[in-house]
This record gives structure tokens, sequence and C-alpha cells, in this order.
């Protein structure tokens, strides 16, 4: 297969993708260890913004930011909207930060104190009136929550506290907006996390409402998980409702997309474009969700981005036909060839002239390192308060 | 705290808790490298439940055996009821084995093939007549559909697929009858597998109705699962159905269950203590589902029977006012200090005394190696076809 | 078996074993996410080993504690130790910290800069002369290094730096001091870490020498480690060095010792004590390392105790001959249940007698709280920086 | 980059790359579940070395068989080895079944029963007899040897007998023959397992001598193994004997190489080719060790054959240079992306020109395919007991 002789309608997918990044991921990250701190890093949210900008005007394809509340709370969130809008991108997903209070050290909307459920309640309700002030349709749920020690807490008493706190924030979203709830197997609760995995996040969702997805973080599954197969199930129920995309090895490792494991990646692509759900319209979002502990964190996100593109040019690439022949006719290995032509194809040539075609750069990264923007922003922002995780 | 003080309310449970063994138990097992032959294996399915009986006969709480088809086909099923009873035991759960005929190399009620499809949902129509011949109330389903590589087979057509037949086989069952679904993590397919998780055989369940239950197979997780969590999950959502007792220290090992991390299983009948689901109207069963691939077999149920009941005496063990306190106080060391001081109780002294009332013997295992059942059907089952998994 | 009938050489193995304290559990600690600070923390050296002491002195078997520098750097090391002896406990080993300074993003001993490599190569010639102050015997390495991206450097080149430093410091210890080094599997660093397992540790201590061991973190190991294997192989090598205890349920989650798995603690004293390795004598050092995140840290370092000490009673209980017996037979359960029968005994009642004899109160827990310690503390330790990991 | 400017190094590197295949890939294989038959499967070994010299013919880089003894005994081992050269291949390494003897229940050198480890060590010196026979240079040991219960053995002294056993191999040894110790996680024991890690295998290969050397299985590792790591590691120590090639998800699935994850077979190939190992003369052999328990099976060879070569293609495309710069340069993502190109180039054409230029068909699907083989044997082997695992 040669890449670059695609058909219109796979240029047209590829131009029509959209990627959400993460305001957080221009700030300051690391492990417990250590947060190796890097120059230039935002230390307010429009920083945070410009910074995204920057990345969707050398992809052309990640003009949404989400934000995070606290970590991105300002007085007037219309006008950040509109700050956003100026530099071309616009507010995604809104991302609730309950886990980074002192209140919450044994849970938030789960904790065994109503005082606390109430207070993360709460902030979960702040979060939908800033949807409301910066059009965000998204309000993207994870629940540190948990407990490290067998007997610490009461498993079934937390679902129902889990239930209860779900209840009244889908009750307060418009018509228009949705709850996105994210499942993670474990950390910073080491023994019971409250949502652990698909299957918990979907059963509350099912009981909320169509309103209600369910978030797959690509980082928060057990080792052996077939994220595919997840990806696959919900879109099969209408439940998929957005990504948070990243890599890892081990664990929750949180490295850029694709790194680790390529294949993977593709494989998940593959799963979006067989039920077409990589169209806007699918309601599903393709947000990243990474740490950029050692590396330079605009470039890291621009090869995220770009790597997401790769993998979805080649699950573009799969002869659909060809595959559905071959799986009728239970051929083994006839079916993972057609798969693996695809995978195996070099689609960078491809992705440069469309970049071409659209008045971008065919090369995103070298772009970038040659605008001295790196530059400017080490110059510029010295002093103040670098944004970062805040542990 | 001293076990043998335990109140009358805990000993009444433990008189009344009712434990499961499947036939299959009793015949040769292996693993891929290797069956090793033991003397005196069943050859007959009413070899099997010989067996099956001595288990209840020494223990008292094993009434139960599961059968499997078609390893357990016979002429008559009403008779072999009848014999069953005569034994002292009963028939359980109906299992159906749709994955060891040639036909089924790439799936059985998801294969691509519709003949091999009508197939193998003839053997699941099959299974609930059997259910109707011999009284027996669950049809318990693992399927080991699934594919070894990326694209061999389309993931969401085979979930269709999936559910066809779940629906045809529901319409068939009884008012009183129901379906157990299973699901595991890997093998024998290792690339995708059709009812991986939990959450799979609940969704469907879910869309067949009240009477499909999910069934939890303690070997069935990927690394690092929270089974009890599961438990506790499937219970406030009235769906947990049956357990696949056994344990495992890597894959689904299928040793002895207690034996590779008793403080799980301590753990899991916690929370079935909890969900006051010890009961058997709670439509719980507890079910055995082990390979004793270089122990005896009939001593190896006996061992894992008791290790269900210490595990179960020491959740009933647990001071649940103390705990509940500690746990809406937020005292992490003291509610873990409560489910610890129960599980660090020493209740095989309570447990003997428990069998001498009923006039068992206070050591089963001894009394079962003093019996000479092992050297008689040692001699007396010469000849004829040891039963085994047969692969 | 009752636990109070233990032989008298049980009661002296019992009253002479010792346990390292480290001087970092009595800080804050947290995850990525959050660190949750807790009142009366200590803010010097001096405090951290105030309560240390207090550890010992309501278990009686807690006499040592670790140093970690450059937490817990002092003008005078000497004056620290004579601080220590007053309260009664010693200075255990001393633990090299290189991997909190921004130069060691990339690694320390094994940076490609030959700059830093120096820089850390001096920490921890610096760490050898404060055991020579302290008279600490350890030097404790743990080496945060390692790579987050194929192809971020070179894997081998970075184990000749790493074996390059190990050598300048093994030159430099003396006669009666030794090199522990430890072994991660991952975490902070995410694709490879430089010493990832025991092989690993073991080659670079075979090529040092015999005063270089090995240090077993009982959290740093792959899902499915069998890690009492380790405990035998490495004893039967001679180079088991140090034990870092704590427990897991999916990564480092460094909970309480024989909170996640009591039974695989069991079992690894086991492998102690058929080892006679349990001590002093033998070389060995059973140290704590773990993180008290949301639980009070004094209490969860005298439960932590405790555990190790239930754990080690259990396999000192172990009927070594009837085992050794039923393994000669192949008697697979009889094996076996001679090991359960030792696990399952509850040994708390001999403990409490072995503590009374010695002038403690049987329960140390409780006598700990009716202290006023605590209280004490909280009140006293309000200003200052309170200590921590500090990342 | 385009890899058909391929440098004459690079390419006369794959010409004379040798993979060795096993005779037992061409028997049917299976799952404990089970074993699938094909149709023309080899009867006996010359069958299985006419199937072997297929792959050869088409591939023209596999011209090596490993046998399995016993399953490949034969009365005249010079005669077969004639055979195969008569074919176009050679005999590689003897591996040694001591697995499947009913006495090996407990395990076979490492067995508590001294009449069972003497006729273990019978077999591996019967093996050294058929390496004089066939002029094998390899004795290829995987053992089976393992518990399934705590205590059912005693773990150190199933070290000594391993030990004692390897050693009296070891002396029998020809001068320029060697040992190849395999490890494995799991399986078919489930608790300990005599052999576990690469640890384990070269521990033992240190004290044996020069002559013993590391087998790396790419399938027995814990999840989260980094094997890229270890190979670096082995080289380094001159201790890399040979691969067992595969893939998987989740165990041992034994897939083909390179269909789970291609990438790590990618990082795999390029420590090979940075440590300038993939020359034959440099000692580490490239094994196949699959089964293809549902895809055909010398095309299942075939494929895996071309997924190494791919794979290999790549590595050697990586410009070494530039990644040294980076490395050196602490430049994460630019040493990143050297290596990230190499991989995301396409190789297929480029292989397909080397392939045409030696006079093979550029595509060895196909040819074979088109051959007519496998309907050859399908119709010419029937009758006869059919190769397989034999559990």
């Amino acid at each position: 297969m040669t890449a670059t002789a695609a058909s219109p309608e796979v240029r047209a997918a590829l131009r029509g993708q959209q990627i959400e990044v993460p305001s957080w991921a221009y700030g300051n990250s690391g492990t417990r260890f250590k947060v190796f701190a890097q120059p230039g890093v935002p230390r307010t949210p429009e920083e945070k913004i410009a910074d995204a900008a920057q990345v969707h005007a050398y992809t052309g394809i990640a003009p949404i930011v989400s934000l995070h509340i606290p970590w991105d709370r300002v007085e007037d969130y219309a006008k950040l909207a509109a700050y956003a809008a100026d530099l071309g991108v616009r507010i995604g997903a809104i991302n609730a930060n309950v886990f980074q209070d002192d209140d919450y050290r044994l849970g938030s909307v789960t904790n065994p104190d109503p005082r606390i459920r109430r207070k993360a309640l709460d902030h979960l309700l702040e979060c939908v009136d800033i949807m409301d002030a910066t059009g965000s349709r998204d309000l993207k749920l994870w629940f540190s929550d948990g407990t490290n020690y067998p007997g610490q807490d009461d498993i079934r008493a937390r679902q129902d506290r889990l239930a209860e706190a779900l209840a009244a924030t889908y009750q307060r979203i418009g018509e228009h907006q949705r709850i996105l709830l994210e499942y993670k197997l474990f950390e910073p609760a080491f023994y019971v996390t409250d949502v652990p995995d698909w299957g918990t996040a979907y059963a509350h969702c099912l009981k909320l409402g169509e309103r209600a997805q369910v978030v797959i973080d690509t980082g928060h599954h057990a080792p052996g998980t077939n994220i595919e197969f997840i990806v696959a199930f919900l879109l099969r129920e209408g439940r998929l409702g957005a990504f948070d995309f990243n890599s890892r090895f081990y664990a929750d490792d949180d490295l850029m997309v694709g790194a680790a494991d390529p294949f993977q990646l593709f494989r998940i692509m593959h799963e979006i474009v067989r039920a077409d759900a990589l169209r806007v319209e699918s309601g599903v979002n393709f947000m990243l969700d990474q740490c950029h502990n050692i590396e330079p964190k605009i470039p890291g996100q621009i090869r995220s981005v770009l790597n997401v593109q790769e993998a979805t040019a080649k699950a573009l690439l799969v002869d659909a036909g060809a595959l559905a022949a071959a799986q009728a006719a239970g051929d083994v290995l006839g079916a993972n060839a057609v798969l693996m032509d695809a995978y195996n194809t070099d689609v960078r040539p491809l992705l440069r002239e469309i970049r071409a075609e659209q008045g971008l750069d065919p090369d995103p990264m070298a772009a970038y390192a040659r605008s001295g923007y790196a530059e400017k922003i080490a110059t510029a922002r010295v002093g103040g308060q670098q944004a970062g995780w805040g542990a």
C-alpha cells in the first residue's frame, strides 16, 4: 500500500480530525519523588492557552483546550473563552479537581463525612457554572476517591454516596451538556478505587441518563487489558464519551500517547474508524492527558498530536472490504495481514502532503523548533508562580 | 477474639452454608504440557457424583454437584438426579461446553459461520432440557470465544452474535431458571475474549432480564483486580449469581481456593456477609471450579471446602458495629484493625465444635484419609476411560 | 497448634528480633496528586528519631533508625548518634538520595553528563563519611535512574556508568561497611530503570565483592513475582543484605507491611527462618520503607512492626520436621497443611505473653494511644517546616 | 527515511541473517482446553523437517531446525541430519523434554525423589549424544519444574538439585557445545518455578562456565518486564545464548512473533544491532518457539520469520550516529525521534528487493500459497499419528 495514493475520503477525514489538549500539560508535572521545573512554564491560564494555541498552529488539528478547576480559576470565564478564540482555539471539557484539598484525605464525594461530600458536590456544581460561562459542553469527572486499607471504609456505602453526587450533578447540567465519567484502576488510592473500571463507570452512567458517558484513559487499566475491546463495546452501547490519551509501560505513566505501544493506538483508532466515530458529530472527544516530566512540554504535545494523527491515518487506510471478506471466510492470517498492511504503511508522506495543502509546515516539530517560541517564553516568563500539579 | 465464643447466629450461619462442587474436579486435569493421570479417577458421571458425595459426607456443607455437558451426558438425567439424591447430594448448575468440538476453532456462538453458531446454540438449548430433567435451576455459560490476532474477526459483530445467542437461550429458560454468565480475561483466546470482564457480562445480563446473572470466577481477572469490589458492586446491583472459586498466583491457575491468597478469600466473604448474601435464599451460588493437577482430587476438594468455610467463619466474626463506627469516624487504622482481628482469629476450634455437634468428624481430612475410600476406588476403577478435560 | 505452647527457642528468637525503621516514615508523604499534611509531624532529624524511639518503646523490637541524606543532614552526626542512643535506639543504614536535585532529571550516576555523574558520586561518598561519623554499617543505594522513552539513552552505556560509580563507592567503604543495592521495576522512570530487578543488582554486587549485597523492597516487583523465591535464592548465594518492607496491591504502593498480603509476608519469613537468617548475626537487615499517606505515622509504624512480628512468630511455629518429611514423601497436600497450620495459628496471645515478660505493655497500639504522645507533639510541633519527601 | 536507499552494509546484514525454526511448530498444538487438529500435519520428524525446509525455501533466512527429544526420536540421527541437508536445512538446538512422563509430576531434575532426578539427568545426557550424532552445538534446557502450593517442597533444596544436574550435564558436553538455559515465570508450575527469571538462569550459568548461556523466551516474563533491557544486559555480560521468539498479550500465549507488539520486537532487535550481535558468529541464536493453534502452521512460520526480518531491517536503519548525538545531548524527544524514524519506515519494499536479488519470490506468503504444498500434504498425510505436544 502506498499511503500517498489515499482516497479523497481518507484525506477529508484526516483534515476534519480534532484533538483536545489539556491546559495542565503545559505546567510542571512529575512523580511523587520529584517535579523537575522547566523554563518558560506558564504562570496563568492565559499562558497555558497561549501554549496550547501553538500546538494547534503547527498541527492544525488541535483546536480545543480543556480546563482544570481550580488550577484554571479566573475571575471572568467568558473573557478567558474570548481570549482563546482570539488565539484560534476554544474551551473544551471542564475537569473538576476534588482531590487536592486537605479535606479530601479520605475521599471527596464518597467521603464518610457528609460535610466534605457537600463541599465536593459544590465544587462539581461550580464547574457546571464555568461550563455555562465558557460554553463548554463537557464536565469531566475523575474521582481519586478510594481507600488504602481493607476495612477502611464500606465499599457499598461509597457507591451509594457516589451515585447520589452524580445524580445531583446530572440534574444540574443543561440539555446540551454532558457528564464524562472517568475510571482508573488505582492511584492515588491503593486498595479500593471507587470507580476502578469501565463497568463501574458504565453502570453509573446508565442510571444517570443518556448525557452521561464513559471516558477511557488509556493509562488506567490493569496489565493485559484489551483497551480496543472496551472502545468497541462502549461504542456499540453508545456510551463512549471521550478518551484521555497517553501511553504507559507499567501503570499510569502518562507518557506521550503512542510512545509506548504505537500498535495499540492504531488498534484503538481502527475501532473508532470501524464505528465511524472519528467525525466530530459522533460525540467522542479525543483528548490528551499526559505528563511531560522530563521532555519539553509544547514539543511533547505536538509529538503526541502527530502520533494520534499517524495512527488515525493508518486506521483509515485499512481495506475494510478485504478485511470483512477475510474475517467472514475465517482466514486468520489473511485478516490479520489486511490490518498489518495498513499498520506497516509509512503515512508520514501523506500527512506532510495534507499539511502542505492546508498551508501548514509539513514538519510541525521542526517548524515549532525554528519558531523561537520556546526561547521567547523562557525569557519572558520569569518570576511568578509556575503552574503545576501542586501536590 | 476467641472464635469458640461465637454467637448462635454465627453458628447457625455456618451450619446453613452450602457449597457446590463440580463433577469435573474428580476427573483428570492438567496443563497444555501434560495431564498426569491419577489412580481411582471416575470413568462415569455416576462415579463423579459418588466422589462428590464423599466431600459432602465429611464436610457437611457441600450437598450440590454441578454437571458439565457433554462430559456428563447420560441417557436418563432423571435417573442421574435420583442417584445423586440417594447419595445425599443434588444436581446444581448445568455447565455448557461449547469449546471442545473441532467446529469451535474460531468460536461457538460468536463464530463467523452461522452454521456453527446454530450448532452452539442448539447445545445451549440441550442444556436447558437437561436442567428440566434434573431439576437444575442454573445454566452456567462460559464461552471460550475470542480471537488470537488483531484483525482476525470483528469485535463488535461478535458482540452482536453473542447477544443473539443469549437472547434465544433466555427465551427458552423457565420462570424459575437462570442464566449465569461467566467472564474471563483470557485463555484460550489470546487477543480478544468476547466476555472478558464483569462489565461485559453485566451489560449483557441487563439486556436479557432479571434471571440473567453474573458469575465471578476468582481466577479470571487481570493482575491487581480488586475482586471484592466486584462482589460488592454486583450485590448492590442484584446481579451476582454465583462464584467459581479457585485461587491463583499468576493467571487462571485453578489452584485450591484459599491456597494462594487466603486474605483475599476472607475479604470476598466479608462482602458476602456484609450484604447478607450467605443465605441460600440470597441466590448466590458458591461453587468450586478447580484443577487438582498434582494433588489427589477428593482431598483437594475437601481442603477447598474447608478453606471457604474457614474464611466464612472469620467473616462472620467481624464486629460489624465496631467496624461501622470506625469507618464513620474516619479511623483508618482502627477500622482496618477490626477487620484484621477477625482474620487473625483461629476459627478451626469453632469449626471442629460445629462439626462435632452435627455428628461429623471434627477433622474431615483425617477422617476421609482413614476411610479407605481412596484405596477402594483405586482398586475398583480399573479399565475403562478415565474422565478428564479431554483437550 | 496452640501458639502459647511455643518452645523456648521460638520465644528466644522472637525476643531477639530486630526491625529497622526509617526516619522518613515520620515525615509527610503522599502521591504525585497530593501530600496530606498531618499534625505533629517532625521538623528535624532529632524529632524523627524521637518518634522512632516511641515505636521501639512500645514494641521492644525496633531499636534501629535509618537516615536519609540530604533529608537528615545535620552539622554533627556523632551528636545525632548520641542523641539516638540517649533515646534507646541507634543509627542504621544511611540512604543516599540522588533523585531530588534538578540536575538529576536524566539520571544521577547513569546520567549522560559526566559532571552530573561526578556530583552524584560525591553525594554517595559523603554518605560514607556520614556512616563513619554515625557508626553506621550500611550504605543503602536506590537509584531512580532510568529513561522514559525508547531511544532516550543507551541502555548498555548506562550500565557501564553505573558500574563505574559503584566501583568507586565500594573502594571507599571500610572493611566492616557494606553497600546494599536496591532494585525497583519502575517509578519514577517509566521505560528503562537502570536497576530494575534482583538479577541486575546481584550481577553488580558480584563484581564489586563480598560486601555488596542486594536489598529486596517488597513493593518493587512486577505483578506475579514470587518474592520468597528471591529471598531463598539470595540467601543461598549469600547475597541478601536487607529488606525494605511494605505492602502493595498494585505497584509500589508503600502500604503498611502485611496489610495487603499477610500470607506473603509469612512465606517470606518462613524462608528467613528456614535459612536461619533471623538472627542479627546473619547480616540481613529487616527495615521498613513505607508511606503513611492517610493514617497516623507512629501508629502506622507500630502496626507494621507488629505485623512483621506476627508473621515471624507464625514462621517460627512451622513444624520443620513434619514439613521436611511431607516434602520428601511428595505429599503435596500434607506439606501444604503443615505450613498452613502454622499460618492459621493465632500468635497474638503468645506475643502478648512475651511482651509482658519483657515489661512491655501487651498491646502496643493501645498503650501508645493512651500515652498522650500524639497529642503532645501535635501541640508542641507548631511552626517550622514539616519534614516530607519534598518532591 | 526511504528504506530502499539502505546502505550495502544493511543489505549484507539482512542477507546474512539466520533464523532457527522448531520442529514442533509444524505439529498440532493447543491449549489445555482443546487441541484443534489441522490437515497435513506431519507424522514423523522427517515430515516436520520437510515443512521447515519450505519456510526456508520461501524466506531464504531460516536454514536451521531445532529438534525436540523425545518427540523427534529416530533410530539414526546422522541419517536425519543428512536428510535435512538434502532439503537445504541443518539441525540446530536439541531441546530436552523432561516434563511429559508421569514420573515428572513433581519435577524432573529438582524432584524430591532421587530416582526420578537420575532418570531426568539420563535424558539430558541422551540429548548430548544426539547432539554428537547430529552435529548440533546447543543443548536447550527448559525445565517445567516447580511447585503449585506453598510448602509443597523446599525452594532451596530444589536449587541444589538443579545445580547438581546442570553441573553433571555441563561436564558431559564437548568443547564446542553449549548449554542454553531457559527461564519462565510460570506454567505449568503455579507457585514456584525453579528457573523463573533471567537472574536465576544467569546465576546458574555463571557457576557452570563460559559455555552456559541464557535463553530469552519473549513470552516468559511478568507483565511490564522490559525485555530489551535483559537483552542488553546479557549481551554486556556475554551471556545471551539464544532467543525463543513468540509474542503475547497476556501470559505465555505463544502467538506469532511480532503479532502482539511489533514495536517491542523492534526494540529488541535494536539492542541486537547496537551490540553487533546479529552476525552468526556472535553466538546468539534466533529461534522461533510458537504455537499455531488456529492458523495454518507453515504460513504461520513464514509470517513469523518475515516479522523478525522486518523488525531487523528497521533496527538496521536506525541512524546510530544521530541517536548517539541526541542521547549525549540529553535531547529526550530528539533521541526518541531518531529511533521512531526507523520504526516508522516501511521496509517491505527493501526486503522485496533483496529477495528478488537472491532469486526468491518477493512475496513469500503468496508464493507459498501458490505452490500447492499445503494441498499436497493434506492429501498425502492421511493416516498415522499426527505429531503434537501430546499432553
